[in-house]
């Protein structure tokens, strides 16, 4: 006998799902102890629900697909900002929610975590809104559904939401059900989208590919990139796209941030005769707060169903066919190439009981990554500060660009350590500022035997706020005084090394320690208040562009 | 000239709003800049938004109505379980949200903190539906709006939600409107329903009142005491409610909480001829897991704009104008008394080295409270172990008794003492589990000078849980360990009391200190990990009654 709830962990457990993280709840218990006993399945707990959905989105970035388990209402709630997170920058993730039985639903019982109303369709309805499919899973319909919502989540590469009243979860299943088939392309729209772009390319005499996130959340990157090899074609990277190939080739042209960065860079991308965008997703913080400019007739748009060539749409086209299908059929050419010296960091300055300046900080961090690094990288300063480092081979980036709700890193840099395990090592990068939302969270690294390095930028205060808004100074833009280095031990991380740094030598100390210590290590990175890497200081001068349309 | 925000800070303050809690975010700058600017309305900055939310609640439970600033997407939506908890308690809290630029918002831009699809409706829709009201503010309907929301959130006592687009939230006003009246009785439904509870009442041989906690939303405590001094009409009090009505008086029956507890008062109760509901909510935590046995005949249930009297429903009859009449109008009756005896936890017992039971902790905490102390008692072992402590005269009680969403009181005892500031000691009372949800709030204390007594239950993880669920040493009832005592110097409370108590002898010295305490005072109770209240102890034989109809 499989139970309604043994039998969605079974398939979430064929499609990669090893962990759940979560807060139990007494309307979620048959989930959590169904986890628990699940021989593949391991349950982390997390010490609130938004920080489990945010540990949940970073494992999804790592692992492929993710879940997150909370109780009804008050739990489900709570994580909602981070189901919608993961939604907008399509991270598929299981949402897992504990509901009241169904008779105190038919009685419409006013019991606790409800709005005391007797109603209990609301919730699903708010949570309904920031997936893409939701069900309430009964006995009879969760082999059907559970299907439909796996298919949902991998097509979609975005959340779903199972809800599992407390008596349904723990009975039997009725009736069986067969996966979806993969989603196939029409190989005739595959033929004459290949010729499309054959055709646009015969034409060109320079191109460049603009990889995007959703080639890595398709687990595509070896397929551009052997299509890449295959054609000669350059390529530059966005902002919320960065590390989704490797940095470390020649054929690497640097980020692309329109008017504000690398105006080398935006030259070499915008004069191209042909851009194909790989699954790239415009929005104001990957486009330098608007300025790029991108003829559309000039533009090849690849997304995971269809391509777009020069404004026409080819419907019924998976990337990995189109990408395949172009690696063959696409001759290789001298295409024009960037000059290597473009995307390096000045080099790292300073020394002594000098200050740490920006100038001096991120060149420093942009050495300190090793190949294959996971780094996770704060909204805000944290993140364009660190976009600009020239990623080693087969290091990652990682940050929530669009959505860009603060404190998303700290946790998801637990739940990418947890997805990562011993294979790659974990930086996180944060401020100060995102890192009070979610601090806590450090305390899953040490009760999980995790050994991130994680680097708390101390700046007092919420500098892309300052730097934003009308006066910086402004009160609302100062924080707490915490000491940062501290926490660790406090939260239960024994044996971590921790430090606070600031001076460039105490700063070199430190991460010469981390990077060979094999323990957790956390770093409090003291600044001037208004040390802001570049592209902080352009988004300063740009923000008529980045508030208007 | 008067901007929209502006406007609503003055209507806001008028009506008692003088400090507003939040995050800052860049779409919500207008509304942070006016806060910081206006010389009657404070901004108390927090760590996350939902900790803010938590905060204004617990402001508004001291103070009668509380703000709470956020901005778009990612700040309302990780404020959302604490407005519904709002909702749900009957809490009057305005939610200010910034929202993008109109221009932003007619041309579909995909802008950060979106779900980047160019719409801006959702998150109105999401946040619309736990609370009584909402509007996007612009300059033509500012003044009218804020009347009718203002008018919904007293009328309801219950949040509502006020969005700003950041560019129309600096624009003058246009027009004015007047503030609603206050709504009134009809003066023949006051009578006749004061008649037909007076026939009641002269019929009864024994009575008794359960006030109810929408009296404290409303501030008509006085005018049921009134009621009660002028009939001699005997009271008990549920659990939602404790601390209404002033505990230290003969008429106080005790603690009703249906079979689970104190069977003298739920005779008591039950045997009354005619029971009164004064603003009691009914619901599985507030009725013993539904072991109340009230019979709708003998009911009196008098709501903020109505009254049934067995059955029949009295509409347009405001509470405070129904308890008035009924103090002029009702005869002082010899009503059966309670026994004094009934209402007092057994005597503190243990000395020395002994461990901290339950049965040493809670009478300690009763006689720790003083007179006018705010007790914030966080769901689960300390609210069920609180619930029965005798309160002195003045000193109140505050839970989140039906919404249950832990993780609350921290952040309410930070609110709760922005709001009582010098006037009452604040003494929060949590688990350590539930404390971790939001436990970097207690830095609000330090950075705002307050000084509340905080004492959190370490007990080896979700206690409440493990008598609820089916295995209650199963690991997902485990928590990090942390080293509590130290968290309140590494977030910035400077000069602090803080212990860590294993032994009743440290115990004692611990809340002798803090008793004398000019600082804030932080003690960590260590206790067994199954030392439960006995209300947690009988809710765990009464889970059949509490998880079905």
């Amino acid at each position: 006998m499989t139970t309604v709830i043994q039998h969605v962990l079974n398939r979430l457990q064929d499609i990669g799902v090893k962990h759940v993280f979560g807060v139990p709840g007494d309307y979620a218990f048959p989930i959590n102890d169904a986890i628990a006993q699940h021989p593949d399945v391991e349950w982390v707990g997390n010490c609130n629900e938004l920080n489990a959905a945010y540990c949940a989105d970073g494992y999804a970035r790592v692992h492929g697909v993710g879940a997150v388990c909370t109780t009804y209402g008050v739990g489900e709630l709570s994580a909602i900002c981070g189901i919608a997170g993961a939604y907008t920058e399509h991270v598929p993730l299981f949402h897992l929610v504990g509901m009241p039985q169904m008779g105190v639903q038919a009685h419409h019982s006013v019991v606790h975590h409800t709005l005391g109303d007797g109603e209990f369709n609301l919730f699903e309805k708010l949570s309904g809104a920031v997936v893409c499919a939701s069900a309430i899973m009964t006995p009879q319909n969760t082999a059907a559904e559970t299907e439909r919502l796996i298919a949902a989540a991998l097509y979609h590469r975005r959340p779903v939401y199972m809800a599992f009243p407390s008596d349904l979860a723990s009975m039997p299943v009725v009736g069986e059900a067969q996966p979806h088939p993969t989603p196939a392309s029409d190989p005739r729209q595959v033929d004459v989208a290949v010729q499309a772009i054959s055709d646009m390319l015969g034409r060109a005499k320079s191109s460049c590919v603009l990889p995007g996130v959703l080639l890595a959340r398709a687990g595509l990157e070896p397929d551009l990139q052997q299509l890449l090899d295959a054609t000669g074609m350059p390529f530059a990277t966005m902002m919320s796209d960065k590390g989704v190939l490797n940095e470390d080739q020649l054929s690497f042209v640097g980020m692309y941030d329109g008017k504000l960065m690398n105006e080398d860079v935006r030259r070499f991308v915008e004069d191209s005769d042909v851009v194909i965008l790989g699954g790239t997703l415009m929005n104001d913080f990957n486009t330098g707060a608007f300025t790029t400019n991108l003829d559309p007739g000039r533009l090849i748009d690849i997304r995971h169903h269809y391509v777009r060539v020069d404004g026409m749409t080819y419907q019924s086209v998976e990337m990995k066919d189109l990408l395949n299908a172009l690696a063959e059929k696409l001759p290789h050419k001298q295409w024009p190439q960037p000059s290597a010296e473009i995307t390096r960091m000045a080099p790292a300055g300073g020394s002594g009981d000098d200050p740490i300046t920006a100038a001096t900080l991120y060149p420093r961090w942009e050495r300190f990554l090793k190949p294959n690094d996971v780094l996770i990288a704060e909204t805000g300063t944290a993140s364009m500060g660190m976009a600009f480092a020239r990623l080693p081979a087969g290091a990652t980036f990682h940050n929530q660009t669009l959505w860009g709700s603060i404190g998303w890193a700290t946790p998801a840099a637990v739940g990418a350590a947890v997805a990562a395990k011993d294979s790659q090592r974990v930086v996180l990068i944060t401020g100060e500022g995102s890192h009070q939302l979610t601090a806590q969270e450090i305390s899953q690294f040490g009760r999980n035997g995790l050994h991130p390095v994680v680097f708390v930028i101390n700046n007092n205060g919420y500098l892309i706020e300052r730097l934003l808004c009308a006066d910086g100074d402004i009160a609302y833009n100062d924080i707490a005084d915490w000491r940062y280095s501290e926490l660790p031990k406090v939260l239960g991380c024994e044996g971590w090394y921790t430090a606070r740094v600031t001076t460039i030598a105490e700063l070199d100390h430190a991460m010469d320690t981390a990077a060979n210590a094999d323990t957790g290590c956390y770093v409090e990175v003291v600044t001037g208040t208004y040390e802001a890497p570049p592209l902080l200081n352009q988004l300063h001068n740009y923000t008529a562009t980045l508030y208007s349309t």
